[in-house]
């Protein structure tokens, strides 16, 4: 199916779900989903749906870029706000009952929007477009599953480079070179090296600091490919590791086994972090897995569903959620280990194909 | 000044802000304005100003990591939500009227802030921190120097990488890599690489198109030292450029050169905006100079103040700004020219310092 195929049938998919919960038209604010619908790649723009239009709305740097884009939209090019664009072209005009998305529209943006287009009846969701979007179709998957393996090639590349005296950050400028030179639009998200005690935090950014021998060493890497997204966590061992190192690893590495065999169509979110954290109990490092199992990846890094205790999603068919459970040790260090796994019937897939035994280098 | 007394410093300009316009509190939403008062360089956090004490809130992923980063503020660990913490702690018992950032709060996190925290009345702004940001101090004008010289090596680096035949992801790849060897924490922006006619893209992403002999380069790029940024753009040719290029150079150039001149303490950001569009009207590309002159530059890549016909500002010593006009021509190409310029009494002093020749790689 065409680009252009595939965004008119999730505007048509997204116009049924509108109907039913008798909205006349949705406005569009989260980039993201702007995408989703449009194939717009900029940073400025907003996509009205109604009944029986799809409009798209930019700002005069995109007037060019747009039209290669977007093919199922009509397209308008504002000179001032997007809103007050909206608002001139009467677009809403027979709409009386507009949705807008009330996690991606900020208090001053929905005031300025208010004023625009008064006598409306708005009503704020998150659902519409997310729900749609949580289940990725063959063409989806096939992009996640290509930054997935370019992220394993950059990971096999990083095994050469890692050793005693290189910095974090070095190794962050490899991974972003060499995610581009194999195929990737960019990185992700700013790549994760955490050496040593700093394994202790879960979201160290790389720093300056020098890998030694006898550390454990946290990457985690993700690239986009077409506006989609792999996120991968492994941790290695710089020479050989300690006992206490080796059995963090190990009940890791059991956590995130168990969870992505529990993992497939059915199956509760919640319950698959619960089987992670079941498994970290048994080991005795439980208490130390202070964040949720995963979440969705797709066009944004993190999307629902939540893998966490938290989540009332059940997953489907067709989503791809992160799997990383993680042990941090305040003083000591941390091991994570994360793949994205694609959710089938009766089972989930691992998309990355990086060694989870315990590499050391 | 220690980072701790800086941001005891600003906290304390804040609550003279606050008290001004009658606030009991602030509740400071926006990450980059968490950082500036709190130092907090994570992904989650809440600061709070009341008249006599400040508080910082995050989640148990950054326990460890915000004991080190925090230290002027209180510090609370959420186990569920944020705002949630906030009100069983009941820092805000004594706060009736409450200022909340309403460029940098969604409706969602609105509404669940006003559950929490009922019988409160809420006023909405953006300037109180904002404001205050605009004027940098001597360590803030260090990093961004620092940040700019960094970007300026890049750029000399580029110079012997941009041939005939190079991707212009390739070229993309490399400075990623360069930015963090030459010492920046990373990119401050996806670079944009537009070669021949994506180069009419003011916002054109690197892509795989080789770049070839007779085009225009657009490169636009810039990294990130201790949070604060640059940001940078050179147009080169390869190989001899038409005549309608340098025509285009030579506008574009001058523009820019004549909006620095003007630039100073005391200057409307409005008529620094004017002034490249008066010289590019002289030479007749001012219709395809299709954005606004620039942006303020700190914690974030764009900040205010902007420099636009719609800019209410008055330019002040310390603020840094970008001065970036371009042209754009569908099908042609493009150029653009952008330094960070730091504004001074009586001059601007131009951060960058690769040259503004028409460079032939």
């Amino acid at each position: 199916m065409s680009h252009s195929a595939i965004q008119a049938r999730r505007v048509e998919e997204l116009r049924h779900r509108l109907h039913a919960v008798q909205l006349d038209a949705l406005i569009v604010t989260f980039l993201p989903h702007v995408r989703y619908l449009t194939g717009f790649t900029g940073s400025n723009g907003v996509c009205v749906v109604t009944a029986d239009e799809c409009w798209f709305v930019t700002d005069g740097r995109y007037a060019d870029q747009v039209r290669k884009e977007v093919t199922t939209a009509r397209i308008l090019i504002a000179k001032g706000g997007l809103f007050e664009k909206i608002a001139q072209r009467a677009i809403l005009k027979k709409a009386k009952r507009i949705g807008v998305q009330s996690q991606h529209l900020s208090i001053a943006a929905f005031a300025n929007l208010k004023r625009h287009l008064p006598g409306k009846r708005w009503h704020h969701g998150r659902q519409w477009v997310e729900e749609a979007m949580m289940v990725k179709d063959r063409s989806e998957i096939d992009q996640i599953r290509r930054a997935a393996e370019i992220t394993d090639k950059v990971f096999t590349k990083l095994l050469s480079i890692i050793k005693p005296g290189v910095c974090e950050r070095d190794v962050a400028a490899e991974i972003s070179y060499w995610h581009r030179r194999y195929g990737a639009d960019a990185d992700a998200f700013e790549p994760i090296v955490a050496s040593g005690s700093r394994g202790a935090y879960p979201h160290a950014h790389a720093s300056l600091k020098k890998i030694k021998k006898g550390e454990l060493v946290t990457i985690d890497l993700g690239c986009r490919v077409n506006g989609y997204h792999s996120d991968m966590t492994r941790t290695v061992a710089v020479g050989k590791p300690s006992t206490r190192a080796e059995r963090m690893y190990d009940a890791v590495r059991e956590a995130q086994a168990r969870a992505i065999e529990a993992i497939q169509s059915g199956v509760q979110a919640k319950d698959a972090d619960a089987i992670a954290r079941e498994s970290l109990k048994r080991t005795g490092f439980a208490k130390h897995f202070t964040h949720s199992l995963g979440h969705g990846i797709g066009l944004q890094v993190h999307e629902p569903p939540r893998l966490s205790a938290l989540s009332n999603e059940t997953l489907r068919a067709g989503m791809v959620v992160t799997v990383e459970p993680g042990v941090y040790i305040s003083g000591f260090g941390g091991v994570r280990i994360e793949d994205d796994v694609l959710i089938r019937n009766g089972c989930g897939e691992p998309l990355n194909r990086s060694s989870k035994e315990l590499i050391v280098v």
